[in-house]
């Protein structure tokens, strides 16, 4: 591994060390390095805070001068809520910066690195791009598509149902799988079900990690005919938010409130909306975890571009099982929504496919 | 690799030229080897000609006079349709024999072994064994429990349907899942389907190979109501039987024969008994590929034993579209029937996940 990939794989590092908590902002980390020696490392915690560079520059302080700064993402070049990084950069005296990839913010898009060839650096770009490019994924659809990337995760079993024909459905997969979908929930910035997953499972969708973020847990019910009790109204360990249809049950709402959950009421309570409403808070990745009838609205609403699918090696059977997508209105096999960049890994004894819908889908 | 080892692989490799043909017979080859050189080599063909040792003594001729000879199943010490192999091989002036596996057939089960060491030969037992069972598997299976191997093979989509809600399902996976199938049922005695895959999808169930062995396409069907013209009533290219109950419209069983196609009447028709008249046939395995209610009775029946699930990178949708296994009568996740030695490929864009269902399920 050439040096640059090493320090540039060390800016991922730190870069995940605040994942989940950047939103809208991107996962950065940054590292300057001297005579083959790391003189400064930083990342940035979250919105509102000072950029990685920033942070790496501060602990290289006079060493920074002569070095070479690696970060992830092309240093701004806007004034935001923090000053430009790229002056920042020129101020401390650093000779040569490798930039994994550009920032696709139409604010930014290549200024950066132009600003600091302008200022007479030398500039690298693309070291370890595919990985850059991965780790701030949900960054770079929101920046392109005005919309948070949309997530789906189920389990099932080999034989395509996620609960029986009774409908129970734990535990289907190992503690392998849940351990993973916890740091897939710690990544993103909502976990999205319906009033049914509700009702049938009282899931508590947190990541069950002491340290590791908790995205805020959300509920679409437009009838909020939801339980009295239930652990997503346990708002201590981590925020609930019922997103519902204009007007519903307005004493129902207070009750809820009443209990530390927030309401919010939507015009039309839709997948595509509450993906607007989400975007406007910020969010860069939205995790839905619901049941078939609303994953197939959602899909239908292009609120799904990744699905993550973990298959465990069982029969249940049960020809009114529930299945994990219902009615997409397809009749024809060939008009089936493909996935690209299709991966499979082993998690624990279950199998996890993972892929991208198509966008260009009906 | 030790040449022990290369030697058996080629045995597995000769063995395999008889695939799908051999049964009720093991698929054995065998190769005499002096002074580092193959000097004799031969497979076992069908049942009723001679084993694989007897071709490759009979190549090697004299020079199988202090040689060694590889074989991937124990050889025969009873007399059968063939005389025992171990007096042939003795005959021969073998010196070393070296043996993949010990026959489960209980008529021989070590008997050979002793016979030959007891000859004062060198044996070695056990050399590629994993292979060496695998590659029998059906026929040890055959021998320890008095019935063929039950395979099971579906293709669903990644959201576990094996159909559209309007029924339609080609196709469902890529060209090299196809040939994959084609392939395994080259390698099996009978293929069975239902007679509602029969009227839904006019499957042809052949191996698509000009030199492929063509299993008997079986199908179930309990009313004959079955349609006129089917891909499977055009015996030229490979045998059909219908499996019907005792008694069902003997007009309608008379046309099929006229046809070419067999016709046998059960007294029950369910696949237990279905596969106890496969077992009067000889045959070694029989792969299902059929709905998910014939699905169901089969795994209730326990005749099935090998899954073989293909998982297409696709979403189709559907509530009512059907899934791989209907009902099992199971209505709790954890008395789900795992699957054990569980394996996942890539095979072109789609995922094979294959494994063994455990025997002790109610």
């Amino acid at each position: 591994m050439h040096p640059d990939q090493v320090y540039m794989q060390r800016c991922l590092d730190l870069a995940r060390r605040a994942l989940g908590r950047t939103a809208p902002n991107p996962l950065v980390g940054a590292v300057v390095v001297r005579d083959g020696e790391i003189v400064g490392e930083g990342f940035h915690p979250q919105a509102g805070q000072p950029h990685a560079e920033v942070f790496a520059l501060a602990t290289a302080g006079e060493r920074a001068r002569g070095a070479t700064l690696y970060v992830n993402l092309e240093p701004c070049n806007h004034h935001g809520r923090t000053p430009p990084c790229t002056e920042a950069v020129i101020a401390a005296g650093i000779q040569r910066v490798v930039v994994g990839m550009i920032d696709p913010d139409q604010r930014v898009q290549g200024s950066g690195v132009a600003r600091l060839q302008q200022a007479g650096l030398e500039v690298t770009v693309g070291v370890e791009e595919a990985d850059c490019q991965t780790l701030n994924e949900a960054f770079s659809f929101r920046v392109i598509n005005g919309r948070p990337l949309g997530l789906l995760k189920y389990a099932m079993t080999l034989d395509g149902k996620i609960a029986t024909s009774a409908g129970h459905s734990a535990w289907i997969t190992g503690p392998e799988a849940r351990t993973w979908v916890h740091h897939l929930r710690a990544s993103c910035d909502a976990v999205v079900i319906g009033g049914n997953t509700l009702r049938r499972d009282d899931p508590h969708l947190t990541t069950r990690q002491a340290d590791g973020h908790q995205p805020l847990r959300v509920v679409m019910s437009r009838t909020l005919n939801l339980p009295e009790e239930a652990h997503l109204w346990k708002t201590d360990c981590a925020p609930t938010l019922v997103l519902t249809q204009e007007g519903t049950d307005p004493q129902r709402q207070d009750a809820l409130r009443q209990r530390g959950v927030d309401v919010v009421e939507l015009p039309e309570l839709r997948p595509a909306a509450a993906m607007a409403y989400f975007h406007q808070r910020g969010f860069l990745s939205v995790l839905w975890e619901c049941g078939g009838i609303l994953t197939a609205q959602a899909i239908q609403d292009r609120a799904i571009q990744k699905v993550f699918a973990f298959i465990a090696p069982k029969i249940i059977g049960g020809q009114q099982a529930p299945s994990p997508v219902a009615d997409l209105g397809l009749t024809a096999m060939n008009d089936a929504l493909p996935l690209e960049q299709v991966r499979v890994d082993a998690i624990g004894p279950d199998c996890l496919i993972q892929g991208y819908l198509k966008m260009s889908h009906p």
